[in-house]
């Protein structure tokens, strides 16, 4: 009875650095759709980020439905008191695939953080369920979300604003829209606070897929990566907000569709190294 | 009679982000006119690269002026036939400091490369004096230059446009505006396409010193350094124009003022080292 029950594992993780095409070549979505090995699956399409719900979920709606959805859901929580509104609750509970939309990552956290609707999203995602977000909807998927702060006003400390994200994936901070903005100074700033964490840097119209402890990068843009874990010195804790940041020896890497990176080896793979991984869903479905 | 003979040495080089201060901090211009040995230097102020030369050299005519330069010259070369008017060869002549505005830098290589007043100014570097540049003026003294490409639209094969500049210094490809404009991705494809080069992404009102085989940075702004020496992998060489370039373990290096970078060595020089070693142009005034 419970479709949640055919998915041993955790589901797919998908973030999209925003503006991923719509029209009929839709690289990235239906990269989305085919992660689900439900033949004809539900989408549900959470616009809680956005100003303009109506028109992003319609958006979404005609995407996802000449891509071949079954069904595609209007998740339209508005109010954290709708948060834990059965019918949306159902929604999620229905969905093959959760949609995360664009808008302001701040009011998907603060409307849904801790809410029932996330506990839900959560749980659906530990049975198998894909969770994609695009641009706000990506961001918030890091442990410590990104916010804020001009690009060009970066790496002078404090800039960056930060606050606590849904932790859908550990060891990452994710950034979006990320090369047409210029965010790389905002991932080095990130980066000098902790090098703990990767910042995953999202262009537009660009995509990775979590998979256990590998990244792949897909779609048409780029995936910029932010390695701090080697930084040989910085001047962060010395310094008053405002003051400019030094940080040295910071590696980055620019991936395209089809190159991945191991998070516990710190490199990059090949395509052909990826193709030797199996992808952990894969196995789930087997 | 000749004031070029007390100079026994090639003269400081100053490659500046673009919109310093010309305030009464003037931090940057205030530290280039510290470079000559000159007590009451004239300083000449080439505005060949901008559309509103009076304008720019009144602002530079004001702050230098206030910064103790006896004279402050107008050398308003704007066509190609005038770059070898005896009026503006004599300036030059008598600059102890050369300062290059903004502008257009392709209009500074057109109207001056091969021209009988750019051989005045490298005779002059040659003799000691400082030259100076901002913006366009410091993006031209590359050997190849950046000179278009929108930051949004790079790592596309062929996107960052390149021409050939006047060579001031050796082994470096200078981009200005760096973070304000987000132009990280313009020096990881300039990298991707050849990593002998030292990409130099200058800051607003950040500057660096070409010290024989050293960068000083200083100024209130960033000086990002793009060291793609020792990259593992790229596809450019692939591509057709306009694909997107993957580029793999590119180095980077925020430098604030008081910090610098080892050409020779590719690494980071504390202010500590810094200190240790001696300015080629304080040994050339001893």
């Amino acid at each position: 009875m419970n479709k949640t029950l055919k998915f041993p594992a955790v589901g797919p993780l998908v973030a999209i650095g925003g503006a991923e095409d719509k029209t009929s070549e839709a690289n990235i979505l239906q990269r989305v759709l085919s992660l689900t090995p439900v033949e004809e699956p539900v989408v549900g399409v959470i616009t809680t980020a956005s100003s303009i719900p109506a028109e992003v979920y319609e958006g979404y709606r005609e995407a996802f439905g000449r891509l071949g959805a079954a069904e595609v859901l209007d998740i339209r929580i508005r109010e954290r008191a709708e948060s834990r509104d059965a019918g949306f609750l159902d929604m999620i509970e229905r969905s093959d695939i959760i949609f995360v939309s664009g808008g302001d990552q701040m009011r998907l956290t603060n409307i849904l953080g801790g809410s029932a609707a996330l506990e839900a999203i959560r749980k659906r995602h530990d049975f198998g369920a894909v969770i994609a977000g695009t641009s706000a909807g990506a961001a918030s998927m890091s442990t410590t979300m990104v916010y804020g702060g001009a690009a060009d006003d970066s790496l002078r400390k404090g800039a960056v604003k930060m606050s606590a994200g849904f932790g859908l994936v550990a060891g990452v901070i994710i950034d979006t829209h990320f090369l047409e903005r210029g965010r790389f100074s905002r991932l080095m700033e990130v980066g000098a606070t902790n090098p703990e964490y990767l910042g995953v840097g999202l262009g537009e119209d660009a995509a990775v897929l979590f998979d256990g402890g590998t990244i792949r990068a897909f779609g048409p843009g780029h995936v910029v990566l932010v390695d701090s874990s080697k930084i040989t010195g910085s001047n962060v804790f010395d310094l008053s907000d405002g003051e400019a940041v030094s940080v040295h020896n910071v590696i980055m890497h620019a991936l395209v569709d089809g190159y991945g990176y191991s998070l516990t080896d710190r490199r990059v793979l090949t395509p052909d190294e990826l193709r030797a991984i199996r992808p952990e869903q894969w196995i789930a479905y087997s």
